[in-house]
C-alpha cells in the first residue's frame, strides 16, 4: 500500500473546502488513503507574512470572484459567508478530538463543518455552533464543548499547527505526497499526474 | 469574430512565460485572437502589496520547486535564471515599440526574450541583451537601443501599466476575456471552459 496523502486545510479557506469535497475520491482512485490535518492559517500567516485574501488590494476583489467561479467550476455548492474569514480553533479542535478515536467520523465532521460555514452561513468560529454541527453526527453536544476547552485537545491542535509550519505548510489546501508538496486545488492536476505516474 | 483575449504578463514571471508558450494556441482553438500586454510587476506590487515569490518566507522555497515542476508538467523548457527576478523595463519597452508596427513580430520577440531569460539564462534587464535578442529577429540593434531610451516608448509602457493597474491586474499571467479575469496559468482550465461554453 503506497503512503497516504497528508491533507492540510483551514476551515475558513474556500479552496480548502473545495479540496475537502474531492480529495478522498481522487486519492482512492490511485489506492491511496488521506490523513486530514486542519491547521490555523492565522498562525501560519504570522510566519509567512501572508494575509487573508479579502484584505489584499487588487487581489482581494479578484479572489472573491474567483472563489464563486471556482465553486461552479468544481461543482461544489457554495455561498459566500457573511463573516469571512473567521477564527477556526473550535472546528479544528473538534476535529482532532474526534480523530483520535474515529478518523472516518472526523472526516465526516470536517465536511459537515465546512458545509455549515460555506453553504449554510453558520459561524463555526463559535464553539456552540461547532457543537451543534457535531451533534448532527451523533456526538454529544456537552462532550464537544468540554473537549474544546480541554488543554490536551488544545495542545493536539497546537502541535499539529507547529509541525505543519515546520514542514513549510503556508496555505490551504496543501497536500504532501511521498514528500512532494502541492499547494492549492489548482494543483490537483499535477497531484493526479503524480499519483498516476509517480515523480515527474 | 468574438472579442480578443487580453494577456498581461511580466518578463520576469515564470508562469507568464509558460502562459506565453500556450495562450495563442488555446485562444485560436476557439476562434479568438490575443492582445499581448507586458507589464511591470514591480509597479503593481507597490499598489497591491505583493512581493517577488523568492522573497516570501515558506512560500518562496515552495514556489521555486513548483516552477520547476510546472515547467515539466506543461512541457516547457526551463532553467532557473541565476538572477531572479530582474527589472523588465527593457524587454517591455522593446515589445511595445515593435507592437505599434507589427503585432505578430512583437509576439515572436516576446517569446524570444522569455526564452533568452528562462532557457539561456541571459539577463534581459540589460538593454544591450534585449537588443541582442531583438537582432536575432532581424531588428536593428541600434534602433532597438534608441527606442528603449525614447520618451514616447517609455510613455507607451507607463500608460499600459497604469491602465492594467486601474483594471485590477495584480499578477502574471493575467488574462481578461469578455470582461472576465483569470489569474495564473492554473486558471487555463477555467479559461478554456469559458472559451468553449461561455460564462459559467
Amino acid at each position: 500500500m503506497p503512503a497516504p496523502l497528508e491533507f492540510y486545510f483551514d476551515y475558513s479557506s474556500p479552496y480548502g473546502y473545495f479540496a475537502a469535497m474531492k480529495i478522498d475520491d481522487l486519492a482512492a482512485k490511485y489506492g491511496r488513503a488521506v490523513n486530514w490535518k486542519p491547521i490555523l492559517l492565522g498562525a501560519v500567516f504570522k510566519i509567512s507574512g501572508g494575509a487573508p485574501l479579502p484584505t489584499l488590494p487588487l487581489k482581494g476583489p479578484y479572489a472573491l470572484r474567483d472563489i464563486l467561479r471556482s465553486a461552479r467550476f468544481y461543482g461544489v455548492e457554495y455561498q459566500q459567508p457573511s463573516k469571512f474569514p473567521v477564527a477556526t480553533q473550535a472546528p479544528a479542535r473538534a476535529f482532532y478530538w474526534v480523530n483520535t478515536r474515529d478518523a472516518a467520523l472526523a472526516k465526516r465532521l470536517a465536511q459537515a463543518l465546512y458545509r455549515a460555514y460555506f453553504v449554510a452561513d453558520r459561524d463555526i468560529s463559535s464553539p456552540e455552533i461547532t457543537a451543534d454541527v457535531a451533534a448532527t453526527l451523533g456526538l454529544k453536544r456537552d462532550d464537544v464543548l468540554a473537549a474544546l476547552n480541554d488543554p490536551a485537545v488544545k495542545d493536539l491542535l497546537k502541535n499539529e499547527v507547529d509541525a505543519a509550519i515546520k514542514l513549510g505548510v503556508f496555505g490551504s489546501p496543501y497536500i504532501v505526497v511521498d514528500g512532494e508538496p502541492f499547494w492549492g486545488i489548482d494543483r490537483f492536476d499535477q497531484l493526479e499526474r503524480w499519483l498516476a505516474r509517480g515523480p515527474f
